[in-house]
């Protein structure tokens, strides 16, 4: 495949929500049966159950960061209904594969786009016996430690689907206007920071003052209680810009906003968990 | 060994009760150590502390789905007492290396039953300098890592123990007759799904309406409550034939029998754990 | 590098607070990406954040046991702030890399001690891009990695700097003598057991009757309480000696005392967490 580098170990990035007892291993001892060069990354296991969305955040923030390889991510409530097995070959040259619910798009675009797609079909692939409840060991493991080995292409794997007829997760869009920054929060992560949607530019379109240190009102909707959350921060660019304790609102590492507490855990004292929305004001 | 595969890394799998700090990557560095080809395969570190039986389940499940190896699993409540470290050769090929505890009888059978055991006493293959409360560094580890990469045998590590005369654990008897199944929780995932012993021709022998849908009544004894814990379910093949926070009964992929709610957590609902008994009549 | 095995796939440990999300797998990815043969054993990434002083103790801890190799640690709640990024030689062989913040000193002195350190400056072998937050992946990771593969050498990396210029963390003095033994607690293993500064010789000094079998009373202060916490223990050489549920004061793996509950959990009973002061005293 275009972009893999097929004299070195083949890299296979792996993600579930299964958690830390043996599934994975499982899955892991399933690849290396297969392909046993292969060089297992694991990106995260502890994938809170079922969030898809989760699981799209933190494949599409690593595996850019990963060398051209064969990738299977798992968090899949529909495993054993009709939800569709898939393959989809990247521009990069990376292969993602696991469920059609969603969870492979967003690390797809930012490997340069969906190239092609494919329908897991052909059962030559699969482990001989399958289940209706662990696809991980019984499909999308066996196939891409396939085709990290060599043994199958993309074209093999079944029937092609077309990129507009993959599901897709729903994201809110972006607003950013007028003195106001509309955004939601994308993820939680294990420090407790905020992930967003929006950039930098946004902020500085809907907020021209917040880079110069205005004070900033951030306003959480959608959560468990019916009433908003508020919060007061100032941007800034290093944590150490704010005391220990104290928030601030920083472009993150993948170049998008977030609020954190310096040293400490903004999720946890705010109560805000992923997919509630954001309104960012000049307080 | 017969069926090792001599000429790639070697797979040794790898289970313990540490937890996520620092011990077992102590002992990932022993093994690297003596055989730096060792291809490692984390099987789980976050077994229930001490629960041997949970080890044990989990080895078992996930050994056959890995190539065959060394594996070192170590569950051990008695580390340091006069419990016997031990290996077992299986007939499949793989060596399990541990304590005698119980903790890899399941997983030998697993792998096609025992075809030697032998007690580790050549401390020619242990580390130098030996502590009383760390036999995976000091003995487990370097054993198995001498032993994939080949410069020890089985037989030199010290005298043969029979089958016969390695500890087992107890475990209940499964009776399905006359409209009742009788059976245990075996384990506890990490989706809370109640994992049990006892098949689908068990329950098919017990119950011949639970497949087609009869109302089932599980009735859970032997946990903190004296008070019996009571749930209704149906048999269903997958989770999707059941509407997201029901429960069903269905053959896990293991083969066995599990209660789960689909997208919930069964386990913490009912307030059940492992080890505890299960009785099944239709409702 | 001395001691460094040229013909073996290169080691390198891992260890941040990061936790189990992607973040340490997009520094592996990093890695692989410069050092496509790199053995990359992950330490802990658990580290409970922003605790260096348990970094370090694990660092140093587990370090001694893994293959010569270059090593990164990054718990580092200084992040974009001044501190600076470095590397340190060790005598052993090793090179480890990660904030100038006393997180590495403990683990280069378990190696033989330093042998040089360096400031990294030399942006060549960073990522091109770095952002503010997340310097594990823009520059530790990538300096480790291209160690590792022998296309940088320490001295390229930036200017020396004297190994009494680096940060050191405040450890409190052990003091045994007199039937006094002061100490304190440097970690809180996974089990809970309490693992502290000081030796078998310093019980020995400060309590000669302990390894006879006297009963030790230790007073915990400093913790979140005002009031000391006091336990009952006797001294023992495996947990085998006391019952299950009781406690004893013994030696760990690591050659320092430690007192744990004997399948139970020490720290969560006394509420002890680390850094908090401990004398023992005849009861």
């Amino acid at each position: 495949m275009r972009g893999m580098d097929r004299t070195a170990r083949p890299v296979i990035g792996f993600l579930t929500d299964f958690g830390l007892d043996g599934a994975a291993a499982t899955c892991r001892g399933v690849i290396l049966g297969i392909c046993r060069e292969a060089q297992i990354v694991d990106i995260c296991h502890t994938v809170r159950k079922y969030a898809i969305s989760d699981g799209s955040y933190l494949l599409a923030g690593s595996l850019p960061y990963l060398p051209v390889g064969v990738h299977v991510a798992v968090v899949d409530p529909g495993v054993g209904t009709q939800r569709r097995p898939i393959a989809i070959a990247t521009r990069r040259g990376d292969v993602l594969v696991g469920p059609d619910n969603g969870l492979l798009i967003e690390a797809a675009e930012a490997l340069g786009g969906i190239d092609s797609a494919r329908i897991l079909e052909n059962r030559a692939f699969w482990l001989p016996e399958t289940s209706s409840t662990f696809h991980a060991r019984d499909v999308f493991a066996p196939v891409a430690a396939h085709l990290a080995a060599g043994g199958a292409s993309v074209e093999e794997l079944g029937p092609a689907i077309g990129p507009a007829d993959l599901v897709r997760l729903h994201r809110p869009a972006v607003r950013a206007a007028d003195g106001v920054l509309d955004t939601f929060v994308t993820y939680v992560d294990s420090f407790g920071n905020l992930r967003m949607a929006g950039s930098l530019d946004d902020l500085r379109v809907a907020l021209p003052n917040a880079l110069d240190g205005a004070r900033l009102t951030l306003e959480f909707r959608g959560g468990e209680s019916t009433e908003a959350v508020r919060d007061i921060a100032r941007f800034a660019r290093t944590f150490g810009e704010v005391d220990p304790g104290s928030s601030l609102l920083y472009v993150d590492s993948s170049g998008r906003l977030a609020l954190a507490d310096n040293q400490g855990n903004a999720a946890a004292r705010l109560g805000v968990t992923a997919g509630i929305a954001v309104r960012i004001t000049r307080t």
